[in-house]
């Protein structure tokens, strides 16, 4: 029984989760869709009743009914590889990988349908409060007199991306930033905008949610500092406990939301309660590793390995 | 409690089934996530545990928490309407929409998440098997020899679209097509293929359901005519009673991908078998209603102001 791992050619996260498979002895194919068609090739047939389908990649076939999980790491757009793309071409290809997979009763790492759901931050923030994480007070609003009101109410606040996903043409990146007090609510109206309460943190929390299994790594802030995701404080990745209220709300956020994986990033203040910011289902885990050496590649590979057990 | 309807502004369907609640007496707000933001405006509220949400549209305000139903009729893409339009923009608008009525418990129609998976086709023929329906044998492949096989095996072919999405710009229809004996296969690598054998059919049947309800409509086929969709044949839809089989087949569909409506499409055949070709989960239904006069706008409004009774 075979791992499928959906990701694209420079991954060096599935590069070490690679390894561990190997070193499990465990048969896998990588596969990236933007190399379908072409390098990759498809077939499902559908015929009285009975379904086979199969990939192949590079002369490695594997077939549907060998499936024994996917792995939705980084993949390319379908198609995107093809000498002639397009978003008619794109359509036809996901459709038909995906569509086949899901033919499968094959555990994902994450399912597609629950991945998505997972994608939707307010979602996420109902479901974070739901699982029992304390979540700092959020409004998303296009109301000018709305954010104005809160901004008022708590006094410092940040303002945040909704969708996570900052314009790519030119690359640009929209760190979380702390909104003056004499800010300017008017351009509100002209697209959702959201603000949250600012937790004065001493610390960035990462816990990398793997099956059953958690890793909780923690870095120092410096005093001040907002998004932890950007500059160099000279702090590293430290491994740390999870408090047990942390770890029951992590069970429950992972059962509600049916995921397998999810990356949570948190702010601790300086009482040590974890503040819930955000859950990313397809959070990167490997800068993580490296500087704890928390066994987060392995638990992957095991999860791939014996999904579900 | 309020019925909302997510389409765009000419949707005649959706007028037909706004008729049926007004008649009802239930109240419904109608919003098009291409004016959002601009005449559409929301706001979520996370504090301490609590989410408060409302939208509005036009002066009318709907709240979260006053939510009956959620009809995912024709809905522009979100933020479509503004006056500088991006991607971006889109993305923002479309998470805070779909988050936030995502934090509610209401029933929709259909439901995000089981109308994604149900717009995958190959997934649609292995559900369609699995539920009870006679299926024609389908194969989706980039291999030209599996191609070439199959048409040589089942002689009448025809040859779709895998994801029904046909290029829009400029506009092309892309009709269900037989593949003539001497066909040359070499593209199929340059693109999924799907292939099916092709039934000789004796009508087009369409049948729509609706909750527990299906009408189900027949119109009589011209010898050799393949595509029903395309060009006038003079015939006109007529009710027509659903078969037992095909009655608890499409429960079976139903419940297994979660849709509350469907618009099946079979294939009659001279034995008066029903092949399932599609089910389209956004199908149309106001040209069936028009020539059989069947009341199903008026199921749909009953299944929004009662969802799940």
């Amino acid at each position: 029984m075979t791992v499928l791992i959906l990701t694209c050619e420079q991954d060096v996260t599935a590069d070490m989760v690679v390894a561990q498979l190997h070193k499990r002895g465990v048969p896998l194919v990588r596969f990236d869709p933007g190399d379908l068609p072409g390098e990759g090739a498809l077939s499902a047939e559908y015929v009285r009743g009975e379904f086979r389908g199969y990939l192949s990649m590079g002369g490695r076939v594997v077939s549907m009914d060998g499936l024994r999980s996917v792995w939705v790491r980084r993949p390319s757009e379908p198609a995107a590889h093809a000498p002639e793309p397009s978003a008619w071409l794109s359509a036809e290809s996901g459709q038909a990988l995906y569509g086949m997979l899901e033919c499968t009763q094959v555990p994902w790492m994450n399912d597609p349908s629950a991945a998505a759901k997972a994608r939707l931050k307010p979602w996420q923030l109902r479901l974070a409060h739901q699982s029992g994480f304390p979540v700092p007070a959020t409004v998303i609003t296009t109301y000018p007199r709305v954010a104005r009101q809160f901004a008022d109410q708590y006094r410092h606040v940040v303002v945040k991306v909704v969708s996570g996903k900052p314009p790519s043409e030119p690359p640009m990146a929209l760190p979380t930033t702390l909104v003056p007090p004499d800010a300017d609510f008017s351009d509100v109206a002209a697209a959702p905008t959201l603000l949250q309460r600012y937790i004065a943190k001493t610390a960035d929390i990462r816990l990398t949610s793997v099956g059953n299994e958690s890793f909780a790594a923690r870095k120092v802030a410096e005093p001040g500092q907002v998004d932890g995701r950007y500059g160099d404080t000279g702090h590293t990745w430290r491994p740390v406990d999870v408090p047990g209220r942390v770890a029951r709300a992590v069970a429950q956020y992972r059962k509600f939301s049916g995921l397998a994986y999810g990356a949570f990033d948190f702010a601790e203040d300086s009482e040590g309660t974890w503040w819930f910011l955000e859950c990313n289902q397809g959070g990167q885990f490997g800068f993580v590793e490296l500087e704890t050496e928390q066994p987060i590649a392995d638990a992957v590979a095991a999860w791939l390995s014996a999904p579900g057990e």
